[in-house]
C-alpha cells in the first residue's frame, strides 16, 4: 500500500505541532501533502507545503486520503462531515465536538466502515493511565468507591486568552476549561470509570481571567452504583497540582508522573467493616509502588495508530464515537453550574444545544473579526 | 483562689478520656469532684468518684464550680443552659449543638460575663494550624483563591456505629459525619477562612455502613469574594487521606502532619497573569518547607485554658459563641444535600430546626431503648 496522503486543517498552536511531527519523519507510511487555514499568515509560515484557504477545496481536491482537523471546536463538526462524505479518513482533535448533538451528527455521518474516523486522545497513551486501567479492570483495586481528581496544572495567562478572539468565548470556542483544557482528563475519566449518573457542579466564570466562560471547574459526580467522584480544575493557580486519587474496596491508588502508589488493604475494606469488633481504624494496609517507565507516545502514537488502521495493520487509540462520552460529561457539568441544579446523565442533546445557542447569541465573539493570532510555544502545554 | 471543682457529664468514649486527664494530674488548679451518666455501668467504672445519674442534680448540688458536657449532642443545649442558669462555668464538647437554633439558645443563656462558657475545639491547639493561620492572617499567602480539603482518615466500622443506639441517627445524634467526626475540621475551616456564602453538597446516606445518616461529605463552597473550596470526607475508606491544600495569590500551602509545604510564587499570580506575554506556565515558584514541632496540647490544653480563664489568669482556646459557625456550615451542607439545591448562608435557624425535626420523627432512634454501650478504645480516634 502506498503512503497515506495527509492534509492538516487548522494551523494554529496544535496544528503547527502536527506539521512538525510529519516534518521530523515521526509518522510512518504517511506523507503530509498540504495544510489548510483561513489565515494567509499561517500558510505563509510553511511555504514548502501546498496551502488551501478553504477546507472544502482541500477535501474535494482528490490530493489527500486523510485529514487531521485541528480547527476551532465548532468547525470540527462540519469539516468532519464534509471529509467523511468525500470518502476521506478523519482524525479530529479533542474535543470531538462542543456538544453532544454535534457528536451525534458526526457519528451518523460515518457510514462507511472502511473509512477510519478517530479522535485525538493522546493522553490514553501514557503508561501510568494504562497501568491504572489494568488495576481497575482486573479487579485488583476492588469495587471503586470514590475518585478525587485535582487538575490545576493548567495555568493559562491573560495573554493566552487574548491570543485568538475565538478563545474562551461561547460563540468562538463553545466554553472554557471544559472544552479546551479538560477534554483529555474527562476522556481518561470516562475511559477508566465510565460515566456518572448525576452531576452537581460549580464552575466560576472568569474567576482568574477577564473571560466570559469558566476558568475553574468543581464537580461532584455520582455513579449509578453509589460511587462518587470530585473533579477540581483551574487555569488560574500557581503552582498547579495534579493529584488523582482512586479508592477501591481493596485500597487506594494515587497517580504520580513516574509511579502509581497503590496502598493495598490486607482484606477488602467492606469485609473488615462488617466483621471487625474494633470501632476505630481500618484494615491494615501496605504500600506498593508501581514504577512507571516512559511517558507514552502521545500525538505521534495516535497519528501512527491512525495510519496503521487505515493500512489495515493496527487499531486506533480512540475511535471518534468514543469521544462523545467526555463531551456528555463536559456538557452536564457546565449545565449544572449555569442552571444551579443537579443534572442527570444521559443529557438530552437538543436541550443542551438549545441552551448553548442562547449563550452563543450573547457571546462577545465576533466571527468577522476573527484572528488566529499566530502560534504560541506549546512546549509548556503538554507532554509530546 | 482555690482549685476549680469539676463535674463531667456524660461518661462515654470521650468523657472517659477526660476523667483520665484529671486522674493523671494533667489539669492544674482543678479537682474532679464527680461524674454524671444515666447509665449505672458508666458510674460503676469509676467507684472512687461521686456519681450522679441526673445532670440536674449534679448542677444543683453546689458541689461543682464547672462542668464538662460530653453527653450526646442534643443534650448539650439543655444541660448547658441549666448549668449556666445555676452560675456554673461550662465547657461543652463539640459540636456546640446540633443546629443553629440550639446554639442561639445556649449563647443567649450566657448572660453573666463572669461565667466562662467554652467549646472543646482542641484541634486549634495544633501548631501546624496555628502556623497556617499566621501565614494567612499575615498576608504571606496572599488573597486566598481556592481551598481543597480531603479528610478521609476518619474510618469507622459497623461495630462503632452499633456501639450506642443514638449513634448515627437523626433522633439520637442529629446527623452523621457532619455532627460527629467533622466539627473540628469545620471549626478549623471557619477559623482559618471564615464562612462561605453558598454551599452545594452531596452527602451519601449510609454509603459504607448500614446507617440512616451521611457517612460521606462532598461540598462545594463559594465565598463572597469569589474564592472557592471543596471539602471531601468519609468514614468508610482505607487508607484514609488527610490532605489540606490552600492556594493564595502568593502560592500554595499543603499541610502535612510534621510540616507545611509552602510553594511560593516569585510574584503574585494575579500580577504574572496580567503582565506576562507568555501563554503557558505560571510564575516561577520555590518550595519552602516549614517544619512543625509538636502536635499541640489538644483536650488537655483546652481544659487547662478553661481553668486559667475561670481563675482570671488566661484566655480560652475557643469561646462557646465561636462554636456556632461550624454548626452553621454543617447545617448548610446537609440541607443542600438533602434538598438537592444550593443553600445560602446565613441559614435561617428556625427553617433548619423544622427540617431536622421532620428527620427526627422518621428516625429509627428509640430513646427508651438507649444504650451507652460501654467505652471504646479512643486511641485511634484523635491525637491526645
Amino acid at each position: 500500500m502506498t503512503d497515506v496522503r495527509f492534509g492538516i486543517i487548522g494551523i494554529g498552536n496544535i496544528g503547527t505541532t502536527h506539521v512538525a511531527r510529519f516534518e521530523r519523519g515521526e509518522i510512518a507510511h504517511a506523507r503530509l501533502v498540504g495544510i489548510c487555514d483561513s489565515d494567509p499568515a499561517a500558510l505563509a509560515r510553511h511555504p514548502h507545503l501546498k496551502g488551501w484557504s478553504d477546507s472544502a477545496a482541500m477535501i474535494a481536491s482528490g490530493e489527500v486520503d486523510a485529514v487531521i482537523i485541528s480547527a476551532p471546536h465548532y468547525a470540527h463538526t462540519p469539516i468532519s462531515i464534509d471529509a467523511l462524505s468525500h470518502g476521506l479518513h478523519v482524525l479530529v482533535e479533542k474535543p470531538l465536538a462542543v456538544h453532544q448533538a454535534d457528536c451525534d451528527r458526526m457519528i451518523a455521518a460515518h457510514t462507511n466502515p472502511d473509512q477510519v474516523f478517530a479522535v485525538m486522545f493522546d493522553t490514553r497513551t501514557e503508561p501510568r493511565y494504562r497501568k491504572l486501567r489494568e488495576l481497575i479492570q482486573s479487579g485488583q483495586l476492588g469495587r471503586i468507591r470514590r475518585i478525587n481528581w485535582i487538575l490545576t496544572a493548567w495555568f493559562r495567562s491573560n495573554a493566552y486568552y487574548r491570543s485568538s478572539n475565538w478563545r474562551a468565548t461561547w460563540g468562538g470556542e463553545g466554553g472554557g476549561m471544559l472544552v479546551n483544557q479538560l477534554p483529555h482528563d474527562l476522556d481518561l475519566f470516562q475511559w477508566l470509570f465510565g460515566l456518572p449518573q448525576r452531576v452537581r457542579a460549580f464552575c466560576p466564570i472568569g474567576k482568574y481571567h477577564p473571560i466570559e466562560v469558566e476558568d475553574e471547574v468543581n464537580a461532584l459526580l455520582e455513579f449509578a452504583d453509589g460511587s462518587t467522584a470530585v473533579l477540581v480544575a483551574t487555569t488560574g493557580e500557581a503552582p498547579g497540582t495534579d493529584r488523582r486519587e482512586i479508592i477501591g474496596d481493596n485500597g487506594r491508588v494515587v497517580v504520580y508522573p513516574d509511579r502509581l502508589e497503590f496502598t493495598r488493604t490486607a482484606m477488602p475494606t467492606s469485609e473488615w467493616n462488617a466483621t471487625t469488633e474494633k470501632s476505630f481504624g481500618g484494615p491494615e494496609t501496605s504500600l506498593e509502588t508501581i514504577e512507571i517507565d516512559g511517558k507514552g507516545g502521545h500525538h505521534t502514537e495516535v497519528i501512527n495508530a491512525f495510519v496503521s488502521t487505515i493500512r489495515g495493520e493496527g487499531s486506533l487509540i480512540a475511535e471518534a464515537a468514543e469521544g462523545r462520552a467526555s463531551v456528555s460529561l463536559a456538557n452536564a457539568i457546565i449545565l449544572s453550574s449555569e442552571l444551579d441544579r443537579t443534572v442527570e446523565l444521559p443529557l438530552d442533546p437538543a436541550t443542551f444545544e438549545q441552551w448553548l445557542s442562547g449563550k452563543r447569541e450573547s457571546s462577545t465573539f465576533d466571527a468577522n473579526a476573527a484572528t488566529s493570532g499566530g502560534v504560541a510555544d506549546m512546549s509548556a502545554s503538554f507532554s509530546s
